[in-house]
């Protein structure tokens, strides 16, 4: 793991991040064409992005490094780039300021430019709130993006993805006693954890489609059985493993994803892109249905490509590497 | 409102219900051919369950009293029927214990059979939990049952359904310290308003669909303007207007619905339905949807027909009556 320092970085709401830093790792020789490959909703980059990138185990992946120099930059408040749980003093926890996918994606500009010097056009490709710094690099420097693949994620969160995330926020909000007004650590030493398994069984009807549970993928593929069992071993396993105040600050700048925020554009962000988009909405993805996805692509114009991934597992179906009949699917398809 | 005395009332698990009763409202003639129309999820029989019935004002809705002779019974945990927020003593509040839709039916069956002395066939129809009682009315008094009409429900609670309403339980629970283990009341002399505010935000994802946010139903229908408006005025309104113990109590009969489980019949309660069932899921349902109905009426066979609403409003398709155009469909097809 390898971090990028920022120094006092300047956020888009004008306030400073003091001694920010991104946390990134890199795939294959940098004398090769980038691809830039961020986070997701609570990934990381150690054990979190590499489903798609080729090892020695699996070498028939979409991203190679003896093909490309794979970068995998952490979103802000993910737990490894600056974060409410690595930064103390006055404008840490619960008090880091807010940051959007424009500050990221600024921040990750920075770090390819003058961190690595890469001056050649770039790929940028991701999943769900990747999907979303993939929008935000198109349009934020349309002459840097060669391509870009966002899956299962959207330029500007909707109305209902929005409401979705008002549920995974009160889940947390609602432990009015385990969170202390996010002051949990300081005053209890401990995570909310009441609120943190009250968000994996929120989030559980809404990772997997309706088909999935249908059809029993749990069991399928996990070997899970019981559907009480997936709340505890599947979804409560993976948020309590989280830091609360870092879910609600990433899941701030995801209600306010929208490409057209920034200085560039006026409500016309997705006809600034310049590159070629491929975009792959999952047909049962819950909160990024492929419709929203079509109307984007009806935005961009001919340099877009609509692929529908046609899977069960809903929101996960460009997910981390669980399904591997549509990581085989995004494979082909980059 | 009336109430129909059940006296000591024993229950699918054998427990006593003491003193319990039924609250229920009449339209019409007992003399007119019996119509049953039991409530929904937090509904009531008081400004609950009219919008297909006809009034002076609206002369022109499916249930006519002048034909029918319609039956209004409130499920038990609605705050009408017994329920935990009018039951005292050492079986009242939070610890009544549980009932099913088997135990709701029986009651409802009393109420007809030796309170209103109706022995003819009868039809029966309901939306959502109403849809649950409709499909068990039929498999548990097949010769009684001419019709049912289920809208928006489904007569096995699927795995995904029974996920999504982990999420609304969990947003009550995760309220330590307002819902004090129930005893709310006892303790702190109200209601747990953390919880049911986020319960409200829970629902909003689920209720209605993602092309009704898309298309913004929410100005269109109900002139509130703003997304966070939406959650204050419609959402946390509704939810806050209610008794936290009484949702849980309904929200376990909820996710235990399931006409197989019942002494006449072992995995096969569908094909013991004799009358007919008009089954109508809306396409846009995100919790019931049109598949599970689909598998459902191929298993009742014949007797069965599957009539999709075409409708951006989702759950609330079928609703209480505030998507017009889906109630005359309603209306027109019954």
């Amino acid at each position: 793991i390898k971090y990028y320092q920022l120094g006092d970085f300047e956020l888009q709401s004008g306030e400073i991040l003091p001694a920010a830093y991104i946390a990134y790792l890199t795939y294959g020789s940098p004398t090769n064409p980038c691809v830039l490959y961020p986070t997701w909703y609570s990934g990381t980059i150690v054990a979190g992005n590499e489903w798609l990138i080729s090892t020695p185990e699996h070498p028939r992946r979409a991203l190679d490094p003896e093909r490309y120099f794979i970068v995998v930059p952490a979103l802000f408040g993910n737990g490894e780039s600056t974060s409410p749980s690595n930064t103390t003093g006055p404008k840490g926890g619960v008090n880091m300021p807010k940051t959007t996918f424009y500050d990221n994606v600024k921040a990750q500009h920075q770090l390819l430019t003058q961190g690595l010097g890469i001056t050649d056009q770039i790929a940028v490709l991701g999943w769900s709130m990747g999907a979303g710094q993939a929008f935000q690099w198109a349009s934020q420097y349309p002459d840097m993006v060669k391509l870009a693949v966002p899956f299962c994620g959207s330029a500007r969160t909707s109305f209902h993805n929005w409401v979705f995330l008002e549920a995974v926020k009160g889940a947390i909000l609602a432990d009015t006693e385990g969170y202390c007004s996010g002051r949990y650590m300081e005053e209890k030493g401990k995570q909310p954890l009441v609120g943190l398994k009250t968000l994996g069984r929120v989030y559980a009807g809404w990772g997997f489609s309706q088909a999935f549970y249908r059809e029993k993928g749990f069991e399928k593929y996990y070997g899970i059985e019981g559907i009480e069992r997936v709340m505890v071993e599947f979804w409560e396993k993976w948020s309590t493993s989280k830091d609360a105040n870092n879910m609600l600050h990433m899941l701030w700048t995801w209600q306010h994803g929208d490409i057209s925020a920034q200085p560039l554009y006026a409500g016309k962000a997705l006809k600034g892109i310049q590159g070629k988009v491929l975009i792959m909405p999952c047909d049962n993805d819950l909160y990024f249905p492929p419709e929203d996805s079509q109307i984007e692509k009806d935005y961009i114009g001919d340099n877009a490509e609509l692929k529908v991934i046609k899977s069960i597992w809903g929101h996960w179906a460009g997910g981390p590497g669980d399904s591997k009949e549509d990581v085989e699917f995004l494979d082909d398809s980059i």
